[in-house]
């Protein structure tokens, strides 16, 4: 008895309940219901599907590596400086070849600078004075270069004069550079190595391409039609596909990104993966070309002469930074998002259901008859009410 | 016939179907519907498009550029390096202007050292000796300074010594900071200029302000209230924004985070996309505020003699890291994502149906009656069983 | 009276309609509809919530700070730079304890470089010349290290000769390193200190470990499974756990990515969250293990002799780069994306009804019986023309 009712429990669980619909002969909101389907299966087809590839599993978490070298000699004449010869040891800075790195491709020397007293630059304009009261002892110079001597210097009736101060003598000179020292700047070339992995695929892929011809890497040049796979670039290259002249950044500096794009469907072939480069100018931002340009800094290299002095050589340098950033994802197939985006877009269509329910109730004239077959009454459901079951009612 | 025929398949195909309902006339599960359906409608007008703002299309990935530049003048005077000028070139570290850099606060310097022969600092634990078996030669010291010559200096019956070694002579002296030697640096500015890109909706744009008054970046520093545009920072502004004193970090250093954020409704004006930023001291962790604290590294500077031997002087600086971060995204009308996540929301609701036949069907005292009303059995379909469709069936 | 009919009217709206369903005792469908039921409910709580947590709010946005310190002295004697200690000071490049750093764990240094006349090494073949029209007067050699003065050195009848070139000189000699002159870099230690935070949460950590014995950290050095929370590593280990041997990369370079990974359920106690560590090769791409290999680089130090002459150390340096990224999340209980979670497991129900009702309607013998029950037809539904309701319908 125990058997047959368990028995009985189990197989009523197996019953199947489909919910029943009725059939309204309505063709405007049977058309409209179709186009509705129509465009949920062409979204889940050809956007989930097609274009983001719904039917994969992805890993976004590229890890990455990358090592630049440049290659390139400059030669630099300056009336500070005279002539000098420019490896990448020199103008790349920093030298380790990191994935943020600049060119120096304009500089101006202050060579043999000593700790003393010297008159402060005109063109601060906190250190301009009449007489030495305008020079505080003590006191720093705003925005300059030194602690001030308490002397002023340079002035008489006429002009002023700049307070005296203590600090890196001679002070570096006013300098508006009008054009680059380094030339040849644009024909340096680079080469960007890149690994990447995607860890949850086991998957590893560098951008150098994989040729049995040695000479291949000392010959080729990026091109992105004929070498798109070559990870060697000119600098003027380089600048000329973000949309500048080298000419427009080598005087006064500037900002490049480069970007190296992995977007690769696993489930074709190894060879099949292969990086996208996009460059990019970021030291110039939407409306306003001029605020802010250009990109300089100061280093030092610094010297003790035999009576244990230091003195210095202070280089300001303009020049170009490069910005290697790498992003990435990688697909494979996986039963687990297909069926889930193959049921969010059938769920989807519930939706479309319940906004051709309220067209069909409430704005065809047979509403009222087609309310009174879909809600079947209880008996106390009387007819002039089902008028007011307003908007909400279409919902449920 | 043919013709006929396939015309009445399209009028079918056409025919609109939809569920057939029974009306309950249960206020309390009624109520809970409309409350359910409420906070769908809650969530998908309030959470998802007003707060989330669900009908922009996003992008995230945001392509930053951040150069640096510091400004101000410290005077020292240490036994060691006599009176020194400190400018940006010498205590900012690196020198280059990038979004992570090191401002110098504290230093020793250990001028003169040669390779040679000299006593390991008693520092070193490893470097004890009582005689000279204790220094075998040729091995390293423990977390020392260079290699052992197998001597022991300096001991005596009553007092360990230290090993001979053979390394940079002489070696750094014991230094327990008790306050900064770059007294005002937290009167030094920084000027960081961000450039942001979003590459999806070619917009870029720069954290300095766009004024014609050219003398604005000259004069501004960043205030809140006053000037949230003005790109320009007293060091000691950050740390207090960040909730220390500069005070706090000065001596042993310290690291704070300057985070960028973007945030930028592109349906909205250019002019109100600007960043905003927040400080953090990312060397201090939860719950135990001395452990790990502080930051300082050692750097060197080679000279060489007449002789042309070289000589060095190492300085052990102590000071603040700051870390520029870039986050951001942004948005902009698509009709796409709107449609997505309205029809989503509609889908939810379904789920609330699933929840309020449950309570209908199994908690109500009238249970039974609605059950044999929704459920249109077949003909075999026994009235005693239905009590055991349980609890799965509703989900039917 | 108008209250009466407004009191219906909000009766009426708390009417709850709910579905009919037409019960359809076909055991396989109904064994079908079962298993996608479970299916589905195995996914929200095994893959939703057990494995993904679907029912916390989750911070991505971590923010990071790490600082690293290596230890460990190397002595080094080669035929150009004699006997030599070498500190982290200089064998870390950059010095100042970076995310990224990079191991000198191999070098060839060229002394006492002046600029000046000498000849092109015979390694770059563009240098190569029979006489002295091979040499054109200030042009550069191509990938080498000067301008050609316009000479040919040590060509005669047999062999081919050198092109002059103005630049530093002695040029680098042609180094093809035999192995590491570092040769203990591997028992190097490196403390790598990464604080992090997540500020949607307020929470932050340290990797290091928080303990009152001030020796551990001077004593511990990480291990899987005895000290997974000391944040010391000997650079021989890391490689190892990176599957390499120290020796595979200590002669020509490598890179070493050391990832470090916060997954924070913050539901459970503060120290429950801990990180680990995932070690992996960087410059080694999947297929070839050869191209590109290795990490190289030059970097100068500059001098001056006592008639203000410039001469310059020039070092190629050879070593192990170290990448130290920080991923992380952090996830807390919330109660939005609780019930997002299991709404949208119950909507997606709705998917598996779809499926289930097309087999059961066309792929079922009694199809056309069930058809008839579940649509009620309108008056004029001729009986033909239903089994051209062809699957779409069934989406219906």
């Amino acid at each position: 008895m125990a058997g047959s009712f368990f028995k009985r429990r189990v197989l009523t669980l197996l019953d199947y309940k489909t919910e029943k619909f009725i059939v309204a002969k309505n063709k405007k909101v049977g058309l409209l219901y179709r186009l509705i389907q129509l465009s949920i299966i062409g979204y889940i087809i050809g956007w989930v599907f097609v274009s983001k590839k719904g039917y994969q599993e992805t890993d976004e978490a590229i890890q990455s590596s990358v090592i630049t070298k440049l290659k390139g000699v400059a030669l630099t004449n300056t009336s500070e400086s005279g002539l000098q010869v420019w490896g990448p040891e020199d103008y790349v800075i920093p030298p380790q070849g990191e994935a943020v790195l600049f060119v120096v491709t304009n500089f101006l020397e202050t060579p043999h600078q000593k700790l003393g007293y010297c008159a402060e630059t005109p063109r601060v304009l906190s250190g301009h004075c009449r007489d030495d009261k305008d020079c505080e002892k003590g006191k720093m110079v705003v925005a300059g270069h030194g602690i001030m001597s308490g002397r002023c210097l340079g002035s008489d009736k006429n002009s002023t004069g700049s307070c005296e101060i203590y600090g890196w003598c001679p002070v570096e000179r006013t300098f508006k550079p009008k054009r680059p020292t380094l030339t040849n700047a644009q024909n340096f070339t680079i080469y960007i190595k890149n690994f990447i992995k995607f860890p949850k695929f086991q998957f590893s892929k560098s951008n150098v391409l994989e040729t049995t011809d040695d000479s291949y890497l000392k010959k080729c040049r990026y091109d992105e039609e004929l070498h798109p796979y070559c990870p060697i670039f000119f600098l003027g290259d380089i600048t000329r596909r973000a949309g500048y002249n080298f000419q427009d950044m080598d005087t006064l500096g500037g900002s490049i990104g480069v970007m190296i794009e992995w977007d690769c469907d696993l489930d074709k072939d190894y060879s099949n993966c292969n990086p996208q480069y996009h460059f990019t100018r970021l030291d110039i931002s939407g409306s306003n070309k001029t605020i802010a340009k250009g990109f300089n800094f100061r280093h030092t290299r610094y010297f003790k002469n035999a009576a244990g002095e230091s003195y210095r050589s202070l280089f300001k340098v303009y020049g170009v930074q490069f910005n290697i950033m790498v992003h990435g994802k990688a697909g494979k197939f996986s039963i687990v998002p297909t069926a889930i985006n193959i049921a969010s877009g059938l769920a989807l269509m519930g939706a479309g259901t319940v906004f051709c329910d309220m067209v069909l109730l409430y704005l065809m004239k047979e509403g009222t008859a087609y309310r009174e077959r879909k809600f079947e009454g209880s008996a106390d459901n009387s007819a002039e009410c089902k008028k007011e079951q307003a908007p909400l009612a279409a919902l449920g």
